[in-house]
């Protein structure tokens, strides 16, 4: 197999493509990205401001267009333009409590979007991919830690279920063709930034994950953290969670592009997380040591569709992708943190201007009070 | 809720779409039709042959629109032009062995095919749908008969995981906004054809269910049957179905249809089936026995994704829908073969034209030899 050049990264403009961009290009990859803004923030003449922030962090440059993946004609015109090796896609809609409210939308655009990029891929001849799972196809496990073969499919939420249903498909495909070369990384919760402080999480919308909203009240804009059960057979009854600082998920990516790069996978699934649970609430308690800042916390109950524990065995990853994750939690509060501090309104101007239709953020920058959360992403 | 007044029906010049328009035009429904012929055969300037004999039958119109699910502009003006109370959503590829070889077409057809309809359903505020389901969708069960709340999920073919997902996707609709009010109906085995002789099945693509293929040897079209595995754990080593004659199909939809009507049901499921089991060899004894043919057949190593025994509890149907299954399996054999010996060639003109891009038949009217099947519909 020739040595890949390119690579396609859908929703590149994200939290975590946009991470993984910066990755890309310090191990020499040329990064073609895409983004259609509904997790992101977009700048002027459908510009994105974080992958703006990659090149500055790399000093390379990165070819972006705004395209959403319903869209077949113009992601059949990137591809026309480009000659793709491999794709790494992360583009999705991603919100637990969203998808239960809308799950058409979220079937629509997460399956529906796959599928278009499964047949333009395929008329390209572009057979490898990497595809961002997530560890929600587990359900609710019966054994921890949670590994590659720990069944799947009792899904309790319609995001998990989108994510779910593609692995399926991506099976399914690559048992009906030979040519198809795909991995598919089940993360577990991503927090932390870039060490440069200059990308990070920035939603765009009230369904947030906990980290981000950790700080929002930590800087002040939020009055506490409103924390989703505290009943859950964990030890002090809060949501644990396997959290993984977003560079050593970025550098899974590359590590698994590595792996489709050099070998037939056909079809195999990494856990990509660091067998280590933390609770809500010790998370707080970490955030508020490293950081010294205070963040009070109110309980409410249960969120419909969130599980006890997800902790995961990571070893095969750390093996056969020779992957080496390095940041510890402590990190991941630190790197958040200045990421937080250095860019209070995230990608947005100070002018507090709007740039996102699904933006929450008002012009004196606070955000609105409906943000909650659980620790999923 | 107003009485029903007009049913959309998709796929409605299939084979089980047919005869359910019949039904449904018999208990006084107006009827508006669409299909892409994937499955049936089209005539001429994209009419229906199979509808045709409908009106027939019936002395009724049928509204008829050649349409594809995945033309989204086209069914919303269907929705536009009619005022649809209720959708019997048909449409799908069926072929369980060749939706193993193009799983992406597959799940394209079926799952986009049905989130356009659904966001055209509720664009334009009708939210009663009745679906048809499989017997798919329960695997390999583990306990038989297979009642309603058998577990589903652990699919083992890409037909029967689309049909898996489309439930799904559906409970959660139902779940996420309570104006939805759905029926899924999963059958067993269609067999039969309409008393008249004027409709049944007309397979237009090699991939075969178990009776046109034993009428097609019966006839002297094919030299045998080819048999799927005789190493099957049932009492003659080939695989076990419950199959059912397709106008009790047909009654079991409209009386889905007029639970619908009447209940609030959010998401409510029914197997159709009779709940008595037949192997590949007793249902080609018995065909051989009503109809006085010759049935040889020879076997042939498993198919992948077949599984033993598919028989179901069907007590749910019968006392909620008040449906009242009327034939057994030898008006299943006597009536397949009335439609069968009256038309030889199934809507094809006597010509022997090919009219769909996807018929197997040649010019003499002889099917091709790749026919085979192994009773899953």
């Amino acid at each position: 197999m020739a040595k890949f050049q390119t690579i396609f990264v859908t929703g590149g403009a994200g939290y975590i493509g946009s991470h993984c961009v910066v990755e890309l290009l310090e191990a020499g990859y040329e990064v073609i990205a895409c983004d259609n803004f509904a997790n992101s923030v977009n700048g002027e003449k459908g510009t994105a401001p974080s992958l703006e922030r990659v090149e500055k962090i790399t000093g390379k440059k990165v070819t972006f267009y705004q395209c959403d993946l319903l869209d077949y004609e113009r992601l059949d015109k990137i591809f026309s333009q480009h000659k793709i090796d491999c794709v790494i896609h992360f583009a999705a809609m991603k919100a637990v409590g969203e998808s239960m409210e809308v799950p058409l939308l979220y079937y629509k655009n997460n399956v529906v979007g796959t599928i278009n990029l499964l047949e333009v891929m395929k008329s390209h001849e572009c057979y490898q991919l990497v595809f961002s799972s997530s560890c929600t196809v587990y359900g609710n496990p019966e054994v921890l830690p949670i590994t590659e073969d720990s069944p799947i499919g009792n899904v309790t939420n319609v995001y998990g279920r989108t994510k779910y249903l593609i692995e399926e498909m991506l099976m399914d495909l690559s048992r009906s063709d030979e040519k198809w070369n795909i991995c598919s990384l089940r993360y577990f919760n991503p927090v932390g930034a870039h060490p440069s402080g200059l990308i990070g999480e920035d939603p765009t919308k009230p369904y947030s994950n906990l980290m981000p909203y950790i700080a929002q009240v930590a800087l002040g804009n939020k009055p506490s953290v409103v924390v989703f059960g505290n009943d859950y057979n964990t030890p002090d009854g809060t949501g644990v969670r396997d959290y993984i600082h977003v560079m050593d998920l970025a550098s899974g990516h590359v590590a698994a592009l590595a792996k489709v790069e050099k070998d037939k996978l056909r079809y195999r699934v990494y856990n990509l997380g660091l067998g280590k649970g933390l609770s809500v609430l010790e998370l707080i308690d970490l955030f508020v040591k490293t950081t010294n800042t205070k963040v009070p916390f109110v309980f409410v109950g249960r969120r419909v569709g969130d599980v006890d524990t997800l902790v995961c065995e990571c070893q095969l990853a750390i093996k056969e992708l020779n992957w080496h994750p390095k940041y510890d939690s402590v990190r991941m509060c630190e790197d958040f943190w200045r990421w937080q501090t250095m860019n209070p309104l995230g990608y947005r101007t100070e002018s507090g201007a709007v740039k996102s239709k699904d933006s929450t953020v008002v012009s004196n920058g606070t955000l609105t009070e409906s943000s909650i959360t659980n620790g999923d992403h």
